[in-house]
């Protein structure tokens, strides 16, 4: 499956858009807040340009695509400001695949700059954004182009599925599941571990390109635990699809065929592709752990009591903001309420009995010079 | 009226989009191709840049949003061949308002890529596209960081409808038009001019301070002949609006006090200032004189003859594409379709008698050094 053509958040600014739905990416964001401010406060004081150039890849689209340029606007002016030194220019580029729903994104930028100015006042300095279509596989901006690279919530996206996982000529490798889970034959990790690399490698390597010298990257992703213990949300739909197959909802040999383009790396794997690929040195790869179903969001109001039934139907609305696009792609449009509602059920079964939780990991990497 | 908000031209890819209804602005950019091609080839003769940075203003959306990238690369590619040197990599900067359609753009860019790669094959240089949305009467661009702007069909739109023609205190200026007419009083010209003298330096400063020394930059907009003898598509939509106030289908005080925000300036005014504004220097400044009905392409092939009502029809709904967002947001959507086939029986009745033509301005101007 080429990821390109089906992968993108669902778009718009409806009921299952991932703009209303994506407040646990906020949250995940806001926890690896301290570790951008910190590389994107030393990068500016090592170089100090008049131009800050900066690129968050797989933004999306809605509010949380600039929740990045934000962040790092009011940390670079906090840090002028303490050094007497004027504040630079900015200059955002905003990335995600040809399919993403930039217009939500672009609409929402006449406030956001207007907020601004009206925050700084005197003190404000022009920035400027662009949006910039394509896959981070590959390249995206021209040589020596770029300061600092975001990506959060991303890279955990391949490329393809691993070939050896789609082969039709043979038996299935992955039979019954969409992802790697606790039954899944060695193989199949080991699969899906050689497209990561693969992936991830061309990814420095593009990055590195496009940096300037004393270039740095911020990344976060979902990985796993060394004990795979954790559960995550495609484990959960797999078990769902699983169920609708027995009933015969779903086709069995498609259910086979069919697994995830998306790997989770352990901390270690992700140090060996970087150190393996050689253009970058890891400053700090923290692990931070999250609760995918305590940390959504269901209600503005934080003082509510949230019923299970509640909580677990957020759950199922923000998980299907994601995944959506590719799973109708798959299966047809027709069996998405069911099984999201399935889904539903399952996160009520699971919840307290299992981990429902991701293994964030969350680097500061900067180019070799 | 903030032009930013209403401004765009029909979005999607429908029966009634601009991308589906735009052979005559590609029609247009190809009159001027040769001084595009002149002006590009000079720019990188002179500069030689490993990057070269193009933004196009006013893209609009759809194919002809990439038919500039499409001649400047083959253009460079020739040159390039011609002298035994290198292509250089090159950065698209596709602008329009913040409410334009840049989805439908961006995801043409996959195909438009993969058809470059195919014709250049080895000597292939990569590009990389970027949208940036913004109002051009403003920055767009850091400092420094564009060798070439172009613009084709969005200069002769005003950042707002002029104050004095709009101000409601007062007896409307322009009673019973949407836009300068022969039967406009002077004071409406002089007005217009003015915001137009207004907007249009403003324009020329960001560029020149955008643009890198050496820059560039190739305009083409609608302007107007000195006797005011042609008529173009503002005015036949006034007077079809005007019948529809006759019959009450459309509010009399609301059609007085309404004006598009647009100036066709003369080839002389234009020159004026861009001379009083003092960045730039005029290298040519061509007038080309298109006929706006004769050169809408209502169907495929050349070769059938077009029935009058036939043309008539394809040249309103190209007409639609471009007038129909801001004249709903003042009209309402519900006379569209009436306002649409007055203005066909119309261009049935004017054709062969008034002159339906434009005079595009089509120049190439330099950065002062």
């Amino acid at each position: 499956m080429a990821v390109e053509q089906v992968l993108h958040m669902n778009g718009g600014e409806g009921d299952t858009s991932y703009a209303n739905n994506s407040t646990f990416q906020r949250m995940v964001m806001l926890t690896a807040k301290h570790i951008l401010e910190e590389s994107i406060m030393r990068l500016y004081c090592d170089t100090f340009p008049n131009c800050l150039k900066v690129a968050d890849l797989g933004c999306s689209s809605g509010p949380n695509a600039l929740l990045v340029a934000s962040n790092i606007i009011n940390t670079i002016d906090a840090v002028s400001q303490k050094l007497s030194h004027e504040s630079p220019m900015f200059q955002f580029f905003l990335n995600d695949l040809f399919g993403n729903d930039f217009n939500t994104t672009f609409k929402l930028l006449p406030d956001f700059i207007k907020r601004l100015q009206e925050e700084k006042g005197q003190k404000f300095s022009p920035c400027f954004f662009s949006g910039t279509p394509g896959s981070f596989y590959g390249r995206l901006f021209p040589d020596n182009s770029i300061h600092f690279f975001h990506s959060s919530y991303s890279l955990h996206w391949l490329s393809k599925t691993p070939d050896a996982l789609q082969d039709a000529a043979i038996e299935p490798l992955n039979k019954g599941n969409i992802y790697l889970t606790r039954a899944s034959p060695p193989a199949v990790q080991k699969t899906y571990f050689e497209q990561f690399q693969q992936d991830f490698s061309l990814f420095l390597r593009s990055r590195s390109s496009e940096l300037l010298p004393s270039g740095a990257m911020v990344l976060t992703l979902i990985g796993r635990d060394e004990q795979n213990e954790l559960m995550n949300a495609w484990v959960v739909i797999g078990m769902a699809l699983n169920d609708m197959a027995a009933v015969k909802l779903v086709e069995q040999s498609k259910l086979d065929s069919f697994n995830i383009p998306s790997y989770c790396p352990t901390s270690d794997e992700i140090r060996k592709v970087i150190e393996e690929e050689g253009s970058f040195d890891v400053q700090r790869l923290e692990t931070i752990r999250t609760d995918w179903v305590k940390n959504v969001d269901v209600i503005d109001d934080e003082y509510t009591v949230v019923d299970e039934e509640t909580r677990a139907e957020g759950v199922a609305k923000f998980i299907r903001a994601v995944a959506e696009p590719i799973l109708k792609s798959e299966f047809g449009e027709e069996i998405m309420d069911e099984l999201f509602i399935r889904f539903k059920n399952k996160i009520i079964k699971l919840y307290g009995v299992e981990k429902l939780e991701v293994a964030n990991l969350v680097m500061h990497i900067t180019k070799r010079t």
